[in-house]
C-alpha cells in the first residue's frame, strides 16, 4: 500500500502526461485543478464558441468537461482506463461566461471496473449537471516509466 | 395532420434557425446532412484538436456530436425541447481523420417527453457509440413566426 | 420552512401510506428501515424465489429494491413523484440468503425534477449495485389529508 | 459460421437451461415466447402482487421483465454474459391485468461486450418502457455439453 503522499504524486504525474496529449481538453480551455487517486477537479469557462443561440452552454460541452474529470480520476492510479458507458442529467443551464467546476469522486473500484460520479457546478455553486461514468481498465500504464515513491 | 412534405419543411426551417445560433456545433465542424420530424443525420470529421495523445477522439466530442443530432431531431416539430438526461455506450474508438456520422431516430414521443436513439458510425460503418436521450418540451417555438404549410 | 422533526414525521406518514398500498414491495419482503426528506433506507433478504440457477440474485430484483428506496425518498415531502428514468451498475453479485441494504440520498431537487442515488450493499458492506433515478413531480399529494405539524 | 436454423436451436437450448434455473422469472410468471441469436421476446401479466396502490405496475417489476429479456438475448449464443449496467425510461404506466411484451434486440456485439435494447409494450401496443443493457461476457458456456448442429 502506497502512502497518501505517494498516490497523490502518482496521480499528478499521470495527469501531466495525459494533459500534454489531450488536445481536446486544452482546446476547450479546461484546467486540471487537483487530482488524487480516484479523484479529479477541473474547471472551464463557458466561451462564446461553446454556446447555442440562447447563450446557453451546449450540453455536449458540459458533458465533455465532466467526462474529462472522469478520465483523469479513473486513470489516476496509472492503470489505463477507458469509459465503457456514461450518463448525464442536466439540472440547470450554464450561461456564457460561467466558470464551471467539475469534481469527480470514485464510487466503486474493483478489478477492471469502476464507477465514478461527477458533479458540475457554476461559480455560485448551482448544480449544472450530474454525471456518472463506468470505466474499464484495458491494461497498460499511462506513464510507462513512472518511478513510484522515488 | 400535416403532410410529410410539410413536416419535412418545418424540420428544415427549424434546423436552419438552430444552426445559425449554434456556435458549438459550427466550431466543431458539424454538418446537418438531413432532418425530418423526430429525425436528424449529422456528420463531423475528427480533427487534431478533438483527440487525445493516442489520436483517439475525445469521448466528450463523440458525445457532443450525438447530443447535437438528438437536439435537432427532438426540436424538429418546432416545439422547443431540451435534454433531460442522456446516456452513451462507447463501442469502438474513433481516430483522427475519421468521418463520423450520427443518425438520430425517435423511439417515443408523447406530450412533453420523448426518447431518441443516436447511432454514431465511422466512414466504414463501424459503430463508434450508441447514445440515448430523454427530452422534455419546455414550451415555446424554435422559429416563432414559422408559417407552416405556406 | 418546516423543522427537521416535522419533515421527518411527514416522510414517515407518507411511507406508511405508500407501503400499505405497495403489494410489490411487501411481496418481495422489503422493509422500510428509515425515511426522511429526500432519504430512505430499505432492507430485503435474497430469497430462493429471487435467484437464478447460480443462486445469484436476479438483477431485476436488485433493481426493484433500489427503485423502491428511490420511490420512498422522492415522495417523502408528500408531493407525488414518479420515476422518469433510472440507471444501474452491477458491481458485485448478491447471493441467496444475503441481507441487502438500499440507501437512497437526494443529489438534486428543484421544481418538478430530482436526482437520487441509491447504494445497495450486502450484510458485509460490499457494494452490490449503484443506482441513479431521475424523478418528476406530477402534482398531487401522497397523503391528501396530512396535517403537517399537528 | 452456423446456419440460422442452428443458431436458433442453440438459443432455444440455452433458454430452456436458463429458464429451468430462473426462479425469479418463473415466480413472476414470465414466459419465454421466442429466442434467437441476440434476440428474445418475453411476456408477463401484471398481477395484483406486482402493483402499488394505484394498480400501477411497480417500476422494478417492469424493469425485471426487460432485464430478463436482455439476459436471454445476450446469452443466446451460449457464451455466458452478465449485465454490466442498464438504463430504463418509463413512458406509460402499466396497469393490473395488462399483458406486457418485452422484445430485446441486439444493437452491438463484439468481443466481450454487447448493447441490447428492450421495448416493453402492453396488449394494445402502447410503449410502457424503453430499456438498454450493456453486457459483458465472463467466459464459460450456459449449456456446457451443448452439441451444436447435431
Amino acid at each position: 500500500m502506497l502512502e497518501p503522499a505517494t498516490t497523490k504524486r502518482v496521480a499528478e504525474a499521470v495527469a501531466r502526461t495525459m494533459y500534454a496529449r489531450d488536445h481536446a481538453a486544452r482546446t476547450l480551455g479546461m484546467i486540471i485543478d487537483e487530482v488524487g487517486p480516484g479523484f479529479a477537479r477541473l474547471s472551464m469557462t463557458v466561451r462564446e464558441d461553446m454556446v447555442n443561440g440562447h447563450d446557453i452552454c451546449h450540453g455536449g460541452i458540459t458533458f465533455a468537461l465532466a467526462d474529462t474529470a472522469f478520465a483523469y480520476a479513473c486513470n489516476a492510479r496509472n492503470d489505463v482506463a477507458v469509459a465503457a458507458s456514461c450518463s448525464i442529467t442536466y439540472t440547470n443551464p450554464a450561461k456564457r461566461g460561467d466558470r464551471l467546476l467539475a469534481e469527480c469522486v470514485e464510487r466503486f473500484h474493483r478489478g477492471r471496473t469502476g464507477v465514478y460520479d461527477v458533479t458540475v457546478t457554476d461559480q455560485d455553486g448551482r448544480v449544472v449537471a450530474l454525471f456518472r461514468g463506468n470505466s474499464r481498465h484495458i491494461g497498460g500504464k499511462v506513464v510507462p516509466d513512472l518511478e513510484i515513491g522515488t
